[in-house]
């Protein structure tokens, strides 16, 4: 048990700077090394608070709300649970049965629902070009708000997903890494392929290779970036993936190979995503409300996806990757071939030989959460958590 | 800081005899002079108990339901805030998934969803006749059910909008009135307009200015209320406002001019609602699922309300104010005219002026909520904030 | 009051052994006799912990799922109450904002929303064969996840209405009966009516049925269960019912009759439910998509209950009864001739006359299902109620 490096931990994260206090998380690569290295940090000692039976119930009452644009299983739990470890009550704004829809501005609409609340999560990544957006709104507003004395403290805007990036994704990737390898500093020099996947589904965000790419730069890795042609990411996020390898002396390369990607590899990270082109006619036929369009789209967007149904995770390509052991990744719900569908991500062998590796990589997405809350809404965490530990409050009352 | 000024409130709040204690707050005009009183200190104490990061969690455990007959964002949320700064878990009791209207009795569904529910939030404001009929249905079944010994404790209705008042928009109105005059003192002889305005949409509750005109009066305002031939307010509201304008020394006058209305006033609180015989047709035709009927009706309505463009509060009409500086209060949203509609209530020029005092106003809602669960809940609400101001109990633990 | 007696009962409930400790609670009939004792005094203790003003509250933090496939607001409520009394937040994971019905196994599913959940409720009640199944499933899921290390802790799943069981019903239904005739030794030899009547509706469950004969067999009752030809219960509820009365020295007798089954009964639970070949044909007909089918179905099952209309619950028959004071028992809702339908389960005097009694039968629901969380995730819930009364944490801080 990590119990009794509780105090060692917290030490280091008295140590960093991580500048996230009264800001928001919306794109990983607008947070600092040091922020990144807190939020990573912080959420490891709440594991081990949990797993200690410590409470690190750190507000006694106060909101985390959340705004889901798109169905969500997982990260609607995750945002729940992580506020709730740390004492907020979780509620949902329907925009279905609120008014949000009807006409109000968004800057009104975060002053409204931010009075009590130290943060609200949003899930919007329909929409390329438009996630971010309302995100980015959602936090100047509030922001403004605060300013102006409206309200008495900064609400945090948390993106729970976007159509650039899914930080509370890919820092508990990252979590999951660290736990799995031992530490940060063995990611350095590690390849990890992060490549397109065949899915007889369309319209998939792109934003799990975009956060993956632009995040796992920055700690030193190889990234490997692998897709059929037309299934380029967003080039903000590729020049943050080549920029950040740069200064971490990690690697960055596209290729259009999954095979080349997976070659040596010691992590892959095979996920299906649409090309950026169909996304934007997409979102043009949602709102000219062309049906019919929105159906031939579909039907061609399959048909080219067709294409490359070859790029499927499967056991003699994980047999090419270092010492035929490579760890397998997915977010989760993976498209498993005669599983979940015909043809899909990956085999059956494969995912079923890495199911509780993926579970597992789940696991962090709430303590990343509530590191995230944590880091945002206390100037200094590591003093919290260490009153907490003095106190040692019991998650159950045995 | 209001902080050293906790004790003095307290003492004052003390004095009250606000009467609400084990009863349900669903009409102002029937809560005591002290209650009135009573419910904005507390709201106020409870501001300053946050401002100051104490917690005023009252509640171990326990329930706040509410029930949404209409779409809500910002009643919605400030019943959940209110509730949590208490202490108090929220949920919805959601009639569409729920057996509600499946052939339940009231009578049954009240007593069901009360054994361990602190308050019950309401808000049905859809059909003249209905809202308060159900609420008042509501609490006294679980007056009943209390009596039997069937519930442990008396579960308070709380109204969240009714088809006859909004008491907590108008006690948080008022709350905002105190705190931008300086006091209940100082809104003696001012002059307070509540004016129809123009909305080209149309079955706005009359709740709003029917709770503005029966609440400003008691505190001895000047109350004005303004609207075009066919917009009257319900009798039973008019006598309220009446009656305690004769009480308070203040005066209630109706007149149908905007400009006679605002010249002079110290506040305008410009807002569109439907004519009664309007919201009472479409009653019936909604009861007799005559679609047909209803288009034509809005069709009716709306043409109706075109008549009345010019009752938009503009900058013209703002300088015929007090100094021409009259505050503007709005409950939100509006309808801005040439933001979210060509032409609507109020211009953008105005309106953006006052933005943040519209969202000041809202700010005090989640308080005055608490105040009434405080008030109705327990026998002496200043004993009970006296004893978490001494052990001061922290909102935060940093 | 009932407060001089918690240390007696606390003791009391240290001495069963109730084998419950990270068990789930599915079928009644698969709790061992002092796990059904442990649950109904564990839910007596928290009533008085209640009543006396006492906060049972044993988790910090930490989460009540529910997955509702049935419309709910009894139960829905009680899993909240109950969860809320101890300190959980509840949450619904709700399958149509969710991603459950996209492609995920369920296996994946249990393990997602397990990480920080202390248990997860289940009603699945529709489909015969089915609701039982899916919440083995999620149990066996949610075990493995646990044993594979990546559940920190062992989950619980509790039943809250399967096709084979209510569990949360017939606990609460004998919870009831223990406080109505002075603890469960009382019971023994008493009659019990478990009877049909008619409704104008059809497709509801037998889970209430079979809960109630499979239940009250246990405690020494004459469980007498009624119902017309062709209404049988599931074969194996009634194989526990008849093996349950030979062990504990009660009876249990099907009759076609329910003058048979009121003649002399203590208590009469008259209610309706579906034949099982119609619950088989329906689940058939959903899956196929065939709403004519349906609509034949709906149609030949009601026209096949009319048959039975005279099987009503009325004052001639109540006569009958033990002194003609028999006990009526509903779950509610009732269908009460002349009130919620033309001609139903019960005439209105009667129902009118127990109405606070059925009320009082609810009010158990939430303590049970408190009971059930204690007895699952405790090791020794008494002395974790031991503990608390030492501690006297009170519900509401006056």
């Amino acid at each position: 048990m990590s119990y009794d490096q509780l105090p060692l931990k917290i030490a280091l994260l008295a140590g960093l700077d991580a500048g996230l206090f009264e800001r928001d998380v919306l794109l990983s690569w607008h947070v600092s090394e040091p922020g990144i290295r807190a939020v990573l940090l912080a959420s490891e000692l709440l594991e081990d608070f949990t797993r200690a039976g410590l409470s690190p119930r750190l507000f006694d009452s106060g909101l985390g709300l959340s705004i889901f644009r798109d169905k969500s299983t997982r990260t609607r739990y995750a945002f729940r649970a992580g506020c709730n470890l740390l004492g907020l009550m979780t509620e949902e704004v329907d925009e279905s049965t609120s008014q949000i829809a009807h006409g109000e501005t968004v800057r009104e609409t975060a002053t409204m629902i931010s009075f009590l609340t130290e943060v609200v999560g949003i899930r919007d990544d329909m929409f390329l070009g438009e996630g971010h957006r309302f995100q980015q709104e959602m936090a100047v507003s509030i922001e403004d708000s605060h300013r102006a004395g409206v309200l008495m403290h900064r609400t945090a805007v948390l993106n729970l997903q976007s159509d650039l990036d899914h930080p509370t994704q890919s820092l508990a990737d990252l979590r999951h890494l660290t736990a799995h390898f031992g530490g940060l500093e063995r990611l350095r020099g590690k390849k990890i392929a992060m490549t397109w996947a065949y899915s007889p589904s369309y319209g998939k965000p792109l934003s799990v290779p975009q956060g993956i790419i632009a995040l796992m730069t920055r700690v030193g890795m190889d990234v490997v970036l692998a897709h059929p042609p037309g299934y380029e990411l967003v080039g903000e996020t590729l020049d943050a993936a080549r920029g950040f390898a740069v200064q971490s002396g990690g690697r960055f390369s596209v290729v259009n190979s999954m095979a080349d990607a997976f070659d040596g590899a010691d992590i892959v990270y095979p996920k299906s995503w649409a090309p950026m082109s169909v996304m934007h006619r997409r979102t043009e036929l949602l709102r000219a409300g062309d049906t019919p369009g929105l159906a031939a789209l579909e039907r061609e967007a399959l048909d080219n996806n067709a294409r490359f149904k070859d790029w499927e995770c499967t056991e003699p390509l994980m047999k090419t990757t270092k010492a035929g052991r490579a760890l397998y990744m997915h977010c989760l719900p993976a498209d498993v071939s005669g599983v979940s569908c015909a043809a899909g991500e990956v085999s059956a062998s494969v995912f079923n030989r890495y199911r509780h590796d993926t579970y597992r990589e789940a696991s962090y997405k709430p303590f990343v959460i509530a590191a995230m809350i944590l880091a945002t809404r206390f100037r200094d965490p590591a003093a919290v958590l260490d009153r907490c530990l003095q106190v040692s409050p019991s998650r159950r009352h045995e």
